[in-house]
């Protein structure tokens, strides 16, 4: 045959990462056994950002690891600078790896002509040269479907679980919503828990009450009981504190709450530190300033689960199987 | 100027319709005022589905009705084939309208390895040549963010609360939602009924009684009144028969089942029928055949909502407005 | 150099097939030495069709057979669900073997305001993710542009040929055209059988005989001769049962028919069987249902052919090579 | 409402040309009754074209004709040029009008690694920026399905026809395909002639006399006849030289050639004029040079109907009504 | 015909503003006369930002103004999240009015391995939905090569010119550019200015003393000469000011510095003052600070200019025809 | 794992050469140590082009070598042409080599209703196939920009330099740009031959004496001195001639000229002999014909360029590496 053909069929992973977590990305890197890519990356006085890779990309699995926190727009917008630039250095693939995934919220148009900014990421990533996106408990699985390619979608509630389970009576507890839109993750922490009873935190007019006004009632079974109060955010924790008094008066013996992501916007340390919740417990995907490390607070590790998963799609694995087939 | 300058500013709605429910699409003509525009759709010996307009469409604001019923993936190809027949015969712009969106359900990968079919469904409109979706009560709300470029997404509940308000008691009312994913829908028919209290239908083991096995519960309040049991659609009615029973047995005072879509997949008909609801409510964004209009069904009329949608949108007026904000 | 380095080069064939045609893919998966991926796949109770694969895909070079059979639209879906399930589940490049691509006849407007359906369904396979894409004998060779990328076209003339070979005295042979649209077929038979004469069939106005009303006539020589009319597929039988019949009345000595594609919806069996042709030759590109399986038809394997394209694509090697030069 | 609200609606033809074929640009402009847009366009020294628009198009329908001829590389690029230039200077809409479509007869691949030229030259023409094309009597019909928006497929047949009726007894006409690949065309003219009969040139070996070498022979009636050899072009004329004398030789009264494109290669015209063809006739789709003004040649003005179909298309009228519906 | 004629031809201009310079789009839009469209816009505890509509935009002309000024990327999401909401709210046209256009000064790789993020930049706004992008004076000419479709590309230089003309003796003027990539800007200026000399800063050896270290030098005539310095932009000021000092040095009578963005990041506006330049002009395409409006700091309004631009889009007017066919 | 697994991990370059520069074409191929593959290509008598390759290329790294030269748009359509060939003939990725890139100089609007040429090329490569582009001193570096994906973007200037530096005495050397808007890579070549001075010519009135018209002068320092006159590309040799001569009356010792790409129309090579240029210096990125070879033009081998940039990008190694970083 004419040409040269070569046989070294040689494949590189290559790690990046942008300057929104260091912590996260170093022990990522560890956890994969390898040195990050060296990276420059600082913004001009007008707040431009610069950046570029200080060695060859070309031919490579490349992985960009962002994780979507404050100034959000900063970081993603670094995020796809630095996906331009692996696009035009020849990475053979790329990867956009958000451990926690910015406005993920705006799912959909709550009103007419709002933006559905999380759809909008998508394509904006896509259009930068993305080919896959990696992240971690997305706010809705739909989300999966904004993006045109694969999507590994992580659980961090294995991790969240594994610990849970060292802190509570599995006999003894219930899994609590903190509103009526997110039951379905508290009814399949409540399957993974043993099966117990499920509750649910609702805004409504108390009927047995005449002329009371609006208040929040827990519907479901609490009183005596371990309380574990899930959901996949923290950002102002208004929500969460509120949910977590209204179940100690509803009778709970105790309340532990638990979430993927510990966005932790002020004055959700104040809050959850006075919420007379026992312990909060959130994972690192995004970085934990130390003014929100208050006492009660316990943050998980979730570089093991993205590295291992970054291998299996370096190694043509299977994320699947991560999760027990269920991701 | 140099070329030739008219001045008409003629512009001009055309609706055409596959053959899923030709009902429905002449009662939206009928409430547009106008006449279809001749269509020929057959299928040849083996399948292939034949279809031609019956005169010009150039120039023209195309709106494409097909609802998405069975055989359902005949409906949704011929409903392709014309929207690719619009785009090559130069319609301006080409709006399907699908009052059932097929695959809604499929919205997410719920274990590996599967297709995202709701979005895939929207990239193929699009690539026929659709630039903008009109739909009727999405599954989940985030498919308009499968779409890119315009979605008018209806909401059938005015229609069905104004029919349901004449029929019930609201001082007396307990909206149940079917199962825990879908009570944040449950909440808004709650609030616009009067803000009272909320259930649903949860399968767990029960607390109470040591060794007994899964079943549903109810969690929240049945007892005594009127229960309305809310959902998107009903499909084989399994789930919302159980429902029904569970809510009964709970001490209900009786239960009307009100849902958008009307899918009717046998057995629902019989099922629904021997539910013990007092009655079931559903829109006709999809045929009802006559072996599903059993006695307890009420069938609301949902063309007038998608012809004041046509013209809003045909007029660049507000579709918006017809849900007074919150579409 | 920064990053893991592995030297496996590893890289893998996976089969998956849809519903439609089951026999031919486990025969092509015989001829490739394979096990196909198991791979899930019914339909809900509204039709909406659900596909999984059973194990990881990540990585591979995936060919995803599904023959347009009856019922057409759904076998077309499915293989589009199935192709973005591939894309969403990490496989390197997906191809869509098509042995019959459904549609094809649709391959321009013959009239104003039709759809060009053939090259809709190329888009829509391009849209859900498919690479590359193999069929046999596409209706039109054009189809292959309609395509925005490789396009493995595979001739079944040679297997037909091999066969009607031992079958006829090819020194007193005429290929036969059903019509005058597709001689240029025919030409190529008759230079593969030794140059021997051509005939087509024609509708028009006996011009001897004054007067009398349009029939079908044979143009080219057939006195005496064994025929063999050739076309891309059969489907209802009845242009190439006439044929065969004036043909016949022609003075032809007898008349095999051949033809890539068996469709045969009826009344397509009971025609042929009673057209008066010697035998008719069909591949197995679509599956034979029982009551098709008449006396006099013969169904060749194309399994051997789709095999050998399959393994040429996945190495790299040269799928033209199979036709000596000539695909 | 809020913002500028303006009632004109006007809406403005342009129409630009490319330096191919300046006459019938400036023929088409006089039918449609206006003057062209003026448009600078010369070459660079080495051989890039500059091309620019000498007043505003913006908002206009503007349609941009080029027909392909010789250098033909250098007409297409030119086009190119104009369409992104139309694009980026804010036209509302651009068609591409090119009565001779370049290329054409690339439409497939007929051997393995060859372009399919027909395809890149229509996304060509879109990704530069045009939203339709316009074309007369494109080689296969099948291109149309090349381009990604509608395509209005203009037939000369009807002007040539129309013409032929003054020329010869249609009572006694055969229409003859120069070759065994359009015959359907020549189907369709006899059917417009009266449905008279049809015969065909095919390259064959004589199976009546032993050893006889290949040979060009006529299929079909042609003795006594008037003949009318048909084809969409005429390149070198070796084809249709050689046809006119076959069908002469096989006892035909006269021939006479119709063609809608006179591509009139050297050495054309001397065969043309040689072949003993009682005239040739060919539309002004091409530029006719003087050298090629034979004097057989009859050359029809195809302006009329590029006239008519431009303004059809800019009245959002019918194209298909300038064909009775055949188009 | 059948369907809905209506023959208002009536279409809108609408006008929406992020939140990055106000005082701008609210001077715009008393230059075109009308109201903006009231838009909400507000940032969540993590920074997401949230944007919305107060009125139908359906079927407009919308015109999104947004400055890229600090902090740049929080602005810049803001206006591609503005972009996506008008396009779901089916906006007929969007034209990002970005008066400075961020990231313009990485238009290329400087070095390997870095973005190009004006591409980038051209690109997002293209996938969010904009149709056309009007911005003054691009950094270079060539990012309107960036976007994939109309770029309206004004000029402030007119604007700038005309007051420079009222302040110094135009007999008496050199234009000096602070560097040697941006001299062709001053040949346009020193053309209008009436054809004066020409001169640039050029960091260079100096080759008349043995062993001198690199120093900034200045090329041509200045000596007595009335100095324009001009430039796109001033960001730090540091390259300005170290030019003026420079001039003046080389015996300049006085230097007066024209820019068209005053970007003005620190410490800009103290360099400036105490560089020794006579005055500084920049136009507001920026917002202004406070802090950085300085005693020599001149602002001349850019509003007319932009307002004149929009204008002239939406009634299909010529941008062009604003600067003497030079846009 | 189901399915083959294949270990070999083989991977192929191939290198094809359209007709516009074979000598170049063969060098490069020396230069890899290879064969090229194949090629068909000539004209069909009206002038389209066919191509087709004479092996497989299926799976390989194909490279596509093409210098735009004279008749221009032929060779560009004909590299168009054998992309597309490759990507339908499964290349696995495809590499535009064009050592000149045509169009660069229309990379952006001089004026209103222009294209922007350099743009659409790049589009049209990427519609037609090509995966990645390689280029020689573009005219501008934002060309790099319009390609979307990545650009190895390579550099004469080392060779240029490397073998002017054997030709003057770099201590007495100015460097001098033929007009102010290329005195940036005036600018570089200053650095790189030890920095010394800059110049440039620049037509304006001469300020010193009244009523002169305008003529073309000298900015900066050349008396005495040995200067380099450098562009990007000599075309017709009028700026470069006209240069010349400037600087000699300006009492420059001597002039050399250096260019990467000597396009030489007609009359550059007796404009160039004549100018009182001492040494004309290009590269062979055009094919210098024999009548442009005149006595003082030196024409440098860019083929050990182009081979090992091509070797870097198969072997996924460094092209900046190659330009230490300046790539």
């Amino acid at each position: 045959m004419t040409g040269i053909v070569s046989n070294d069929g040689e494949k590189r992973l290559v790690l990046v990462s942008g300057r929104a977590h260091p912590e996260l990305a170093s022990d990522v890197a560890e956890h994969l056994g390898i040195e990050m890519v060296p990276t420059t990356a600082y913004d001009f006085a007008n707040g431009e950002i610069y950046t570029r890779f200080g060695e060859s990309v070309r031919g490579s699995d490349a992985f960009v690891l962002q994780s979507h926190a404050r100034p959000i727009n900063q970081w993603i917008m670094e995020q796809l600078l630095m996906v331009d630039a692996l696009k035009r250095a020849s990475a053979k693939t790329i990867t956009v790896v958000a451990p926690f995934y910015g406005y993920a919220r705006q799912d959909k148009k709550h009103r007419g002509r709002e933006p559905i900014s999380a759809r909008l990421l998508a394509d904006l990533f896509k259009t930068a040269g993305a080919d896959r996106l990696m992240s971690v408990d997305l706010h809705t699985a739909q989300i999966q479907g904004f993006f045109d390619g694969p999507v590994d979608h992580l659980w961090a509630m294995p991790t969240l679980i594994d610990y849970v389970r060292t802190r509570v009576d599995t006999s003894n507890v219930t899994v609590v919503s903190p509103d009526a839109g997110r039951i379905r993750v508290a009814e399949q922490w409540a399957a993974k828990l043993g099966g117990g009873p499920l509750a649910f935190v609702h805004k409504t007019r108390d009927i047995r009450t005449a002329n009371k006004s609006v208040a929040n009632r827990v519907v479901g079974e609490v009183e005596g009981r371990s309380c574990v109060l899930v959901d996949d955010l923290i950002d102002t924790g208004g929500t969460i504190a509120g949910a977590v008094r209204v179940v100690l008066e509803a009778g709970a013996k105790d309340v532990i709450v638990a979430a993927t992501h510990g966005v932790l916007s002020p004055p959700a340390a104040e809050r959850l530190q006075e919420s007379g919740a026992r312990e909060v417990i959130v994972t690192d995907t995004l970085p934990i300033e130390e003014e929100n490390r208050f006492d009660k607070l316990t943050v998980l590790s979730i570089a093991p689960l993205i590295a291992r998963a970054i291998r299996e799609v370096f190694d043509d694995g299977s994320v699947t199987s991560l999760f027990d087939g269920n991701a």
